[in-house]
């Protein structure tokens, strides 16, 4: 169906998109990053119950959730809020969940700013900010079309859950602890940037830490220690060719034909040395591998390690003092959904009906909650959302205001279309 | 004079090994770093009362060292101690300062020390510790042979001074505030560890701070952005290539003969990066360059920049985001004294005696208190010390008690033979 019915027409037709914006902003101004997602939750809940949705706010059970084998995180969160809005059906219908965080990263150097991360200014027709689109303006996107199915009084027949998860830049543990909770459904949404592509796979990642030793000496006889951060280089040239290797031999799905490399190993902070006049005597670098959907984690764990081990064989120090390789923190696990399945063909169809063109279906390179909802959550699920991951995680982070809207009609057309029409409309 | 005369003798002999043994113990035992030096400084005006110096305790008036143009810390004390402890001579005789500092570098890696760092354990006729070496264990020779000076009833008829000093790691704050209290002699000896050698130079050293800038993006998307540990590299060798060509240019010194790279370039610390899965916008190493006796520091400065610029010519990114040089923090002036100085013949020929074998004379190549006591207070100043520089600022720092007595003994004689002995006395 690449068309619109009437009813899925004025269902598109009421998407607040003022409010929409509004409420974006509010959003983006709140500086939810660090496990400080509080504010922002508390936000939902408000904007929740101002557009009718039935709302289910509690504070997560940290040792229940931390127990499960998939929790992941980076951050100790003590009592975060786990925030839920229901918009109930007539009964009968596919449960569908939509998906979205309300954590970011940090803004980093706040110069490089055009606009200050945390004002949500809207200029030449865009949301800009930390946040405004990974994901705050495309979760925004999902509170609006729940509130346009409510407000054309279009009520579907199965339910629509909105989750406002906390904790997904490190490891999606607002996810897992809605999933414990019960939230699971006959699919789900989540809310990340995709470029208004419908995605059916997704990249998982897990980070990964290289701790690499050296020998303190005074600075003035340096040439008596060894310094961990020249050390460093070699480790560092082989973790680019490990990426290499693995991107030959794994990119070859055709859902991920544009990216050269759509398993990408980043190392995302250093940190070493005690003292300018020393040489340093450790160096540890943080970062992400990327994972294929369908490759198993201990398999790129355990190429990992032997990239390691072959860059300290070749170097008579690292030799007899091998870099350490620990697994920690964040964690996605890569997943993918059947492409004929109901789930990717609704929010296809109502991608292309409310765009008026056909995107062609794509895999996400970063990893996502997709990974929890399908592997724990047993609930098939696809990424789309408004705006370029690429935008994301940097400066001048930003999000086309008319992007926004297009998607908050194409979930207010899929809630229809998935969950079911009321019964007796056309 | 290369024997000891009867006097000089029974002074050497009064030297108390056991108690400068049991003192440096429990100075090692206060971890007197990070500008945290009371503690200690409260135990050296202790042991100075103790053993009948007269004693001159006083809080440094920050705002006036501070705005001093040869002020340099990188740690910003509120009220440190200053501590002077002073055997006054009878009138006549050359004043001698002996200057010795209670701070010490972190501990670094507790992993790595065979004995814990901060509990003065002494084994093997060594006192092992976190400033052990450099430079409690000197500092408490420096005590000891005033004390036997004292105790043998050998009073010499210039004064002498010891200048127990904190902030000498990181710039000299302390030296330059005793300077400016009045305290300057006909000479002085830092004791800092010369393998008991005399050393009439000091190479100089500044610190530096490197910053690269990257561009941030989603580790997923890592070719989005420019890593600036990427950038780090080309920066690294540039600064490797600027050390070796520094040190065939001005390494020629007969006095620095035993050294391959006497003014080494060190760097020390890096940081960046805010998060593992974001590429890093931003790198900063620290570091110190070390200066020739007689360079210009501005030369050092002007050459360094020079050689980031040329790095910065050959790579795309950094000619368009060229990495920023300061010079903070620890600034240490080069000196020398001429080897013809009555200073240098006292220590030199005492420490013939006592040791019974002729050392060369030697240029150290770290940067010390010598270089204010010369270019600051007018001082004319040898390093001269137990142990062995090399064993400083890594694991497993010690000193060995022998060269420890060794060194006090040849204090004592030297405060005989520059400040003059007791007239009537052979």
């Amino acid at each position: 169906m690449s068309e619109l019915s009437s009813l899925e027409a004025s269902v598109a037709d009421a998407v607040d998109a003022e409010a929409l914006v509004r409420s974006a902003q509010r959003l983006v101004r709140i500086p939810s990053w660090n496990g400080e997602e509080r504010p922002a939750q508390e936000l939902m809940i408000e904007l929740m119950e101002a557009v009718g949705l039935e709302v289910d706010a509690w504070e997560i059970p940290m040792s229940e959730v931390r127990a499960h084998p998939d929790y992941a995180a980076e951050i100790d969160r003590k009592a975060p809020l786990g925030v839920v809005g229901t918009l109930r059906g007539s009964g009968g219908g596919r449960r569908l969940l939509l998906d979205g965080h309300v954590d970011v990263v940090p803004a980093g150097d706040l110069t490089l700013w055009t606009h200050p991360p945390f004002e949500g200014v809207v200029e030449d027709g865009r949301l800009w900010g930390r946040g405004a689109l990974d994901m705050k303006g495309p979760l925004m996107a999902g509170l609006y079309a729940l509130d346009a199915v409510r407000r054309a009084g279009a009520s579907p027949r199965g339910d629509v859950h909105l989750l406002s998860v906390v904790g997904e830049e490190d490891g999606g543990m607002g996810t897992l602890a809605a999933i414990l909770r019960g939230y699971r459904g006959d699919g789900a949404v989540v809310l990340e940037p995709s470029e208004l592509r419908v995605a059916p796979a997704q990249a998982g990642c897990l980070n990964f830490r290289v701790r690499i030793a050296g020998r303190a000496a005074h600075g003035a006889v340096r040439e008596e220690g060894v310094s961990a951060l020249e050390k460093l280089f070699p480790v560092y040239r082989a973790l680019q060719e490990l990426e290499e290797e693995r991107n030959r031999r794994l990119g070859g799905d055709p859902l991920f034909a544009r990216y050269r490399l759509p398993f990408a190993l980043c190392v995302g902070t250093v940190r070493g040395g005690d003292w300018a006049s020393s040489v340093p005597d450790h160096v540890t670098m943080d970062g992400r591998l990327g994972i294929a959907p369908g490759e198993e984690p201990e398999d790129a764990r355990r190429e990992t390690a032997r990239a390691l081990e072959r860059a300290a064989s070749r170097d008579p120090w690292l030799r007899e003092h091998p870099p350490t390789l620990e697994w920690w923190g964040g964690r996605f696990l890569s997943a993918r959904t059947e492409l004929d399945h109901p789930l990717v063909k609704s929010v296809h169809g109502a991608a292309t009906a409310v765009l008026g063109r056909t995107e062609p279906l794509e895999g996400m390179t970063y990893g996502a909650d997709m990974g929890l909802l399908v592997n724990v959550g047993d609930t098939p699920t696809v990424l789309f959302g408004a705006g370029d991951i690429r935008r994301a995680h940097r400066p001048d982070e930003y999000v086309d205001v008319s992007d926004l809207v297009a998607m908050a009609r194409t979930l207010a057309v899929t809630v229809l279309r998935f969950c079911g029409s009321p019964s007796g409309s056309s």
